[in-house]
């Protein structure tokens, strides 16, 4: 071995594994097609792999309700009846899914939409009936994730587009919740990527004062987060999101980002972006 | 070099191409969930690359009246227009394409579904309007194709499944043909795969009587079907189809086979199966 072999086994070490981002979108940006086209274009830009997943938004409830199916709550809790499951199959994976894919095309981007079905690349099980029937919603555990395979469509120079559908492995679709959805891949691949979750949603990030964009915290550790818990400054819906969060990190995921799809051009600008969650900061 | 290598590249070159069927089905295999059920069981079990392409059937027509959109024809020509576009995205790109994926990889196939978009794998131009306005009817050409985004799919061992949608690269979805997919298909992947295409319809195959499922005719070549023109054997509907399946053959397609879905495991098992057209019988 020479002295520039060394330094190439080396350099390839200290690089390490190839960066991936696994971002999700929800409704805030579904909804506004200025939004979407905003995100789709920055989405483009970034560097290295990159997942995109998103879920339903109002075009879902509003189909259902033109088709006059109505919205299922038992004790608060969606129920997805098997009227409700072809609607979302239909909006989530034909309408919406497609639709972002063709944009995505547009900008140059070899995307390609999906559902859990799709490769086998995500399997779920029927949540079982206990005190709730919630029909056919699919629960992910730590065997749902094909990492292989989806490592293999991304290495074959495609970009996957995830929405909220999965499936059992027994030809039923299953409707999963998008967030978990994104969680599951950045863990699942975590191991043969450098790995950063982004959540988009409707704030620039985690705040100190709700009311207040500008008081944006930019960075969270795990001490830091035990803290911002015990002042009550994080309390309520955004508890299980950055419970969520960490678990992810402790899963080997480098960071969790949570911010606003507006500002997703900051990563490619070096600039900062919403809220960044990691062990150290 | 020694004996057993020679042996070894003669044989890869007696074996050529990797074989590939193309198959198409429609209404009358989807429409029936257990058709579809077998037919799928059977595709499942074909040796080599393949590529599902699916219509729609029944169900677009039937969730598209429940959302009130009538289906509107000028000139008795069916008219994509915007609500119709995305009744077909929603119900072939969604609802169909997804439980095909299901129940393919229940049969441990895997599967990918897909529209023209995904990928970039089949770019069409909208139709131009002449005397009518077909609205979002996209028209394939010869660069329609990306055979080499299709096989870098197969060759990471998905089996592609395509619905009759596909995209003008700039950022519109648009209603195809699902005959004109096939065919296209397998025209374009012919120089790469051995190709079969096949398309399953409601009868055997082409009948020497129309009336008579046991008077089929086995195989044709193109001397013989100017003669089936010629005594009016085969006539009004059919001579389309014979006439692309003879320009596929003439662009480098092995064999078209038009036959009945039920008797698709026929090819497996060594039996005949439809109407095998070719340039020799």
């Amino acid at each position: 071995m020479n002295k520039s072999d060394t330094v190439s086994i080396k350099s390839t070490e200290i690089a390490g594994k190839k960066s991936l981002h696994v971002i999700k979108i929800g409704g805030n940006v579904i909804d506004n097609s200025e939004n979407l086209y905003h995100f789709l274009k920055d989405f483009e830009t970034l560097d290295g792999y990159k997942i995109l997943v998103h879920g339903g938004g109002k075009v879902a409830t509003q189909i259902a309700g033109d088709l006059g199916i109505e919205a299922k709550l038992v004790d608060g809790r969606r129920i997805t009846d098997i009227e409700t499951l072809k609607v979302v199959t239909m909006v989530y994976g034909g309408l919406i899914n497609k639709n972002i894919v063709a944009q995505l095309q547009r900008f140059g981007n070899n995307a390609i939409g999906l559902t859990g079905a799709d490769g086998n690349f995500i399997k779920a099980k029927k949540r079982p009936v206990k005190t709730i029937d919630y029909g056919f919603v699919g629960d992910i555990d730590e065997n749902s994730i094909n990492p292989g395979n989806i490592s293999k469509l991304m290495e074959a120079g495609f970009t996957p587009v995830f929405c909220a559908i999965t499936h059992d492995g027994e030809g039923q679709l299953l409707n999963t919740n998008a967030d978990t959805i994104a969680s599951a891949l950045a863990v699942n691949l975590a191991s043969l990527y450098d790995t950063t979750l982004i959540y988009c949603f409707e704030k620039k990030g985690v705040l100190q004062d709700i009311d207040d964009e500008d008081s944006l915290i930019r960075e969270i550790n795990p001490e830091h987060y035990e803290e911002l818990k015990k002042e009550r400054i994080i309390h309520s819906g955004m508890l299980p999101k950055l419970d969520n969060a960490f678990t992810a990190i402790a899963c080997g995921v480098k960071a969790v980002i949570i911010g606003k799809s507006d500002d997703l051009g900051n990563i490619k600008n070096n600039k900062p972006f919403g809220t960044r969650l990691s062990k150290t900061t």
